[in-house]
């Protein structure tokens, strides 16, 4: 993509009221646009890093065994009265249409997925089974000051379990923690596993997945040696203990919970009255789990923990591109080869930036760090002086000289 | 995948009140279940069509030098006041926050990209600029009648450009309505194009694109041979005449229609006050066109267009899977070769769906008929004898046997 003609370029100014970290350099880099409090628009630029992630979880989801839908986020009330969310869940947003039909929007998707299941399903033979989606979902939140860590309108995957027996349950559950830790992992992030204190709607165990952040919104203490982790709140431990697993040294740091899961038992299954038959012929309750993950969230936790004072640094795996290609200089023949090195980086396959815009080298470059793309190639006339360009990382200080006819295949290895 | 594990089997019955053709055989086909009027659920083989018509237009989106964003469904209500629609389209959804925000659910989005594209551009140097979303909308329809062909809540594509002068607008308008037709025709859909008399927000001109369908909502006179069309309502034509661009024969049919678009003019950028700055540094009003296609409207135009009494008939570039393959008889020695050939296929990249149930011939053919997969392979005693499997195109009545060790290969070319 020619830089000169991307839709949402880097920005200087971000209004005052975005006091969020996550927020200020998704705008400034021209990734999001706010809209309203806690509402944002992805540019293409964000959409593409949303795009990755979003696959990233398709692609673990599948290996799960999981299975694909997409449900309604306009709900009729009646679902929601019969679990007694309509009146409970105070972030739901409510709607009456003209004929004074009562909607909501769906924060999350139990009353939709529940009975959805309890129609196609009704033998011990059909289960388990896990349905998961990648959809927009909607909380009336009171203080919307996190940037896109906590929207009124956001990307979620929610993933529902249902099972026969606790043990099944609960091996599917560990399961889905070994999955969570690696796609975390596969985001470039470091998560750590913490036992939650449950939510609304738990009625025996859930965790959070954790990602340590500068500016986190919880604390934890937490070991870097064998994973450990406690919300502080909670913990029994302290920074000044052995850590209780591995006995190895306790850290204490802020973080962002970035995924969380609950074993639901029969909570929403005994709401719209689920059973399955079981090999004699008796009714029984289906147990249920569910496993979220906020995916816009996740896109401003990979900001809040991986960005330096000049701007992003993506992760390769979610990075919008993966070359920040930048020519400097108005000669030429400088335009002429990074056109050439544009060419030839497209036609291996790699994702590039071309930053081909008339601007003064520091513009240029006060940009490539704002956005933060993992490699950032430059051409000028010092690097084609010695028939080179040269190429550095996004994380690292250090650039160093490649050979024109070297760099797409030094290039192309990075981007495998 | 197994058929077995498939959640989303076929149904034998359809709620009465479900009274469209559409979404009667996707309910009963298991791509879709309703969870109200006008809103449904995609279940696996649903959303993997309906993906595929994303993909579709997604490529021809890009093709036309269009960048893909994604803007919220959660609309201030101040950004509707502006245009004067808050209170003229009936079909947006309102609601109030706890805290007695009001927001507008996107029916449409001119007033949500209008103001974004201001923020960015200012100058001729920054114009055309073409903007699509693929995205969720709601419409408060008062009656929804028509399955997922006029729902409550429905995905759809929108596409809006920004031109300098009357004389681009237009030209890139004509590459709209060239790609536009490409696109049906990809989605194997013969569509017309047909001047359209304007919805509520037309000034200048807008056309419309309309699908033969047995019991479609509109009704058109149209030419075979040279693609001249217009609704019965106003065409100027009747059937006894000659065609008047080609003179050949006129005749009348039933349509759905599958797309329209819009030259805006300035009605949008006039009200967000959006101006460009020309050559000469003097302000001039930005025009605007606007393009849309509903996507989960064109899955079941599709399905209107094409099916016969037995179920659906996917086109191959729509269709969730290429082949059903079908494993018929107790014989183990069938399930062995069948699992083989599936194994062969999804080896081959192509993407098939297998009924390895342990269910009735009828059963298992009557399925294969009303899901409507493109070539449906039967594996059995009678073709193993032979060497073969029995090879069907949906489309057509007759079957050829072809032996085992062809068989992946000659799919292979069909999925190309």
């Amino acid at each position: 993509m020619r830089y000169s003609l991307l839709f949402g370029k880097t920005r200087k100014e971000v209004s005052k009221d975005e006091i969020s970290l996550n927020a200020q350099l998704l705008i400034r880099g021209g990734f999001v646009d706010k809209l309203a409090a806690g509402i944002y628009t992805y540019l293409p630029l964000g959409l593409r890093v949303l795009k990755k992630i979003e696959n990233i979880i398709r692609e673990e989801m599948n290996g799960l065994g999981a299975q694909e839908i997409l449900m309604p986020a306009l709900q009729p009330k009646d679902i929601w009265e019969q679990t007694g969310r309509w009146e409970s869940l105070d972030v739901l947003y409510k709607l009456k249409s003209r004929q004074d039909k009562e909607y909501a929007l769906g924060s999350t998707q139990e009353e939709v997925v529940t009975p959805l299941v309890k129609k196609f399903i009704s033998s011990y033979k059909d289960l388990p089974l896990y349905l998961y989606q990648i959809q927009t979902k909607f909380r009336d939140e009171p203080r919307a000051k996190s940037g896109i860590l906590r929207g009124r309108e956001f990307g979620m995957k929610d993933l529902y379990s249902f099972h026969t027996t606790q043990e099944d349950l609960e091996n599917f559950y560990q399961k889905a923690i070994d999955v969570y830790l690696r796609l975390f992992t596969k985001c470039g992030l470091k998560a750590y596993k913490i036992e939650a204190s449950g939510g609304t709607f738990t009625k025996k165990f859930s965790h959070e997945f954790a990602v340590i952040t500068p500016a986190g919104e919880d604390e934890m203490i937490y070991c870097d040696a064998c994973g450990f982790a406690q919300n502080t709140e909670v913990a029994k431990v302290s920074e000044k203990d052995p850590c209780p697993t591995c006995g190895k040294e306790l850290k204490k740091a802020t973080d962002v919970e970035a995924g969380n899961i609950f074993d639901l038992q029969t909570k929403y299954t005994d709401a719209f009255d689920f059973k399955y038959q079981d090999k004699d012929g008796q009714l029984k309750p289906v147990l249920m789990g569910c496993y979220g993950i906020g995916t816009s969230r996740l896109l401003g936790t990979i900001v809040e923990a991986s960005h330096d004072d000049k701007g992003i640094i993506w992760p390769a795996s979610v990075a919008p591109y993966l070359v920040h290609l930048v020519a400097l200089g108005s000669d030429p023949e400088i335009a002429k080869q990074a056109e050439k090195v544009y060419q030839d980086m497209q036609q291996a396959g790699i994702e590039v930036l071309y930053d081909d815009r008339d601007e003064q080298t520091g513009v240029k470059l006060n940009d490539a760090d704002l956005i933060g793309i993992p490699c950032r190639v430059i051409i000028s006339k010092k690097t084609l002086s010695e028939k080179s360009a040269e190429l550095k990382a996004r994380a690292e200080e250090k650039a160093e000289l490649v050979k024109l006819d070297k760099l797409v295949n030094q290039l192309k290895i990075c981007s495998q």
